[in-house]
């Protein structure tokens, strides 16, 4: 028979997600923020609804049309949460852009997505002052304060948030007609090597990607839920954690402008929050703070991390105060992945605690709604279950990005059959777990072998006397490559260790051809902003003979 | 700006649902069913998959191709829940059949769809033996037998199940090229009002239903859970809990042919099963055989029911043992639409029990994902929520049907304006919660005012002298339609009760006009197979005169 088809014009979209809380919820308080000078800010989702509808009129008289891009420079509040739900309701494209990036990435980005206006902080004008001159789209600035005028800037045209909501009209309709995958969001990747890149959303990822979270085995989402979302908005993975609450009736608490992990702990008490969201090193953070035993944290029941993977004293330290630690393993380009706990794993139950602690530092299983290979970097064939095997992540799925925006070389070396090729190097375990190793342009290839940089630094690190360490490749004329320690000493061990002292304890764990051929001894490693060595920096430096052994 | 698009060519399907519990669940007992013959059958996901493989080349090899269509008449066994996994996962259309139709429309659906193969159970041979001449498309039939040979039976060609997966390969590539919305499943309407009309369903609608479906505030279906779907396969909403337990690594127990309601408790006691899924008829059984005290049931913590309302005094007594009923308003064409309880309904704590009760008999909140409206059947504008105005239920969504399958004239009656229009009559309370009243064929319009055959029906059944009722609009010269009451009475009863009995208490409860006019004591009521009063047929007799005041 000829394939037949069925009538599906009902579209994915944003809109229904809001609106569900709008109809069926409007009277509950569903957004706390704390403000700028010391305020707070909270409103039913009715009167959020209310505000939003103004915000896109003050769009409208902006200029802003469908398909328009809209920039933003700001923290997670209230009013960054209410751009991000009217911008692509809109039709329009929101922007949110990294707080976090150097003065050339910023201009790069905004340039490159053609923002039509931009939406700032109060406390990140500085920032966007000094390259206001080089943004070529830009028409005009929005300051995000909850004065009647903007602050004294050189800014210009210049709007105050409140009073533009204040002028607009509180209704506004919103089309219904947006194509499911028309552009609605453009988020742009770290730029931890070379410029960033955009990678663009529509409103069937963000749908799918909402449905995908709620469920039990992942983020386990309900109407009952109070969020706090401290990944930030330029994150794309911050983005479904408040459609979603949106869509299920749920609390959102945005920790507001530039939240210590005081701020974020007191707000956990005092809103009592349920949820929290934050990238693993806010995390680490937060646990400090939290061990003063200054707070009732007794709201929270579910603790979720991404960006790298948590060491086993954090998942401990969750379970010790009764939380398991779900995490998250994602990126930029395919938004969430895969995740470690699933309800059920009722083989773990009896395991001895340092083997199920262990396990929880892995990536685990793939997501409903992915699909993930591990290929061998060889043979491009899928590697054994053998917990061994060295591969690169494939990722593909219902919320997977499958190109690069306005990047058509750079999306045809990563995006490549239909599979996003993640630079991630994994094995996979006997249970299907995947277990990341290295990047592969960190992984070490001697004699035809693969060396994980990963796991040495974590041996090397597991030493007393070491601060911190990094292992990268340098060229080999027989092997191809050999691995190279640098290690940073604690400072009370500065001076007293020798490379032996490094390596000897290495013995133990690995095969000899592992072994570093040098270990280096440095005050500092160069990091990049989001704290991640950056090694390509440290071959250079050994290329260029500034590294001596 | 011009409107700019996302590259999004990743197809939602049907086979990375299943894979997931292969891949990453496979050594899981998956699936458990008892047999004809008294046997029973159970097998891991990954043994299962191998079934499902050797059930698609065995299909391949009887000429089933893509967009080709395999009818069946089928219990909710194993090999039916292969046959629903294997069929659409080959790009073919499986289009389970009503087992409970009569001649007539067996015919006209098998036809109608063009099924090109038919599986039939054992015990149901002489059904399609009976109906065998008038099928035109069928090539061959398949017995669903565990034994070697199928039955002596005139279906010819005819061909054992089992027979065939054991000659066939347990490898079988199904296609990752399957387009979204192309036709994967045709379930056809009871029929209750002419013949039954087909709707399809594509890989898309069963994807968004499967994440629809397993949120916490929605079926709360995670990996722990053990699943066991009551509702018969030839009803398209047994099918996303067969898919999202697949997708999840839960294991699912099918009930097995023609199971009795000691077989469905039998079972949930033997195999743990934490989740029952059943029509609310279906679970109003269970109960009268639970209240024996013969089962341990102490697995089971969700109960979920559908198709028609539940009573109080159901409720009440699932309460009574732990358990709340999660039911869900939907039908054929729409799929799941609303439900009940959502995670959180603080403002009725405290309720009194009666109120609390009464609520939970409502329809709900749109689920996550549905859009409902209530428009006013005189206005066509939307009603108050005032819980009194009555309106049509409008529904669309990410799984509503838009369509009869090749029947334009009956979609141009009932899809309309992007909405499907449900003929169900409901009012909206202040909170939101949909409450039906009537269907639109059923509801009495006098002067000018619309009487709720349902509140009048249920208000008579208050009344301990009446076994059954059913109200019905006649037609009046001056008050266009007035209500006539049917009522059976229990036997004790019968002879000894006037009219004025049965009016007297509703004077109470209702306006003078409301009061039917005429209240007709009869021994039974015309019923379809589903148990619903046919009150088009007391209709017709009343204007055919056999009904007598």
């Amino acid at each position: 028979m000829p394939i037949e088809y069925v009538k599906e014009t009902y579209q994915m979209q944003l809109k229904p997600l809001l609106m569900r809380s709008v109809l069926y919820f409007g009277s509950k308080e569903g957004i706390y923020s704390p403000d700028h000078h010391g305020g707070e800010f909270t409103c039913t989702w009715r009167d959020a609804y209310g505000r939003i509808c103004r915000l896109a009129n003050a769009l409208q008289s902006l200029g802003v049309d469908r398909g328009d891009k809209v920039g933003s420079l700001a923290w997670n509040t209230h009013r960054h949460g209410e751009l991000s739900f009217a911008v692509p309701m809109m039709g329009s494209v929101f922007h949110p852009t990294n707080i976090r990036y150097g003065r050339e990435h910023l201009i790069y980005a905004v340039n490159h997505s053609k923002d039509k206006i931009m939406f700032v902080d109060e406390d990140l004008i500085p920032l966007v002052e000094d390259v206001s001159e080089e943004l070529k789209t830009i028409k005009s600035y929005v300051i995000m304060t909850p004065l009647d005028k903007p602050p004294q800037t050189k800014l210009s045209p210049v709007y105050s948030y409140e009073e533009l909501l204040r002028q607009a009209s509180p209704v506004y309709d919103f089309p219904d007609d947006i194509p499911e995958n028309s552009l609605a969001m453009l988020t742009y990747t770290g730029g931890t090597t070379g410029l960033p890149k955009g990678v663009g959303w529509s409103p069937r990822s963000m749908v799918l990607s909402v449905f995908g979270l709620i469920g039990p085995d992942q983020v386990n989402l309900c109407e009952e839920d109070t969020v706090m979302p401290v990944v930030n908005l330029f994150h794309i993975n911050a983005h479904n954690f408040a459609w979603a609450t949106a869509m299920l009736g749920g609390r959102l608490v945005w920790p507001g402008p530039h939240p210590s992990p005081e701020d974020q702990l007191s707000l956990i008490e005092k809103e009592k929050v349920t949820l929290f969201q934050g990238a693993t090193a806010v995390l680490l953070f937060a646990m400090q703070e939290w061990d003063k035993g200054k707070y009732d944290l007794s709201s929270l029941s579910k603790v979720y991390s991404g960006s790298t993977a948590p060491n086993q004293a954090l998942i401990e330290a969750l379970e010790d105060k009764g939380l398991r630690l779900h995490w998250t393993y994602g990126m930029a380009e395919g938004r969430v992945i895969s995740n470690t706990v699933t309800s059920r794993r009722k083989y773990m139950e009896g395991w001895p605690k340092e083997k199920y602690l262990q396990k929880m530092t892995r990536q685990g299983l793939p997501m409903p709604g992915t699909e993930v290979r591990v290929v061998n970097l060889d043979t491009g064939k899928d590697v054994a279950w053998d917990g061994k095997e060295k591969g690169e992540v494939l990722v593909r799925g219902l919320w997977t990005g499958q190109e690069y925006y306005n990047e058509p070389e750079a999306t045809s070396k990563v995006f490549k059959d239909s599979w996003l090729h993640t630079g991630d190097v994994a094995v996979v375990e006997e249970d299907g777990y995947l277990y990341l190793v290295d990047r592969i342009k960190d992984i070490i290839k001697s004699a035809g072998e693969w060396i994980s940089s990963v796991d040495l630094e974590n041996a090397i690190m597991d030493n007393p006397v070491v601060r911190q360490a990094a292992v990268f490749g340098i060229p080999h004329p027989k092997w191809e490559e050999r691995p190279v320690a640098a290690v940073v000493l604690k400072d009370e061990y500065k001076g007293r260790v020798t490379e032996e002292d490094i390596i000897s304890p290495l013995r133990f764990r690995f095969a000899k051809w592992w072994l570093p051929d040098h270990v280096l001894f440095l005050d500092e490693l160069p990091m990049t902003g989001t704290m991640k060595v950056m090694k390509r920096v440290l071959r250079d430096m050994w290329a260029e003979g500034k590294l001596k052994v």
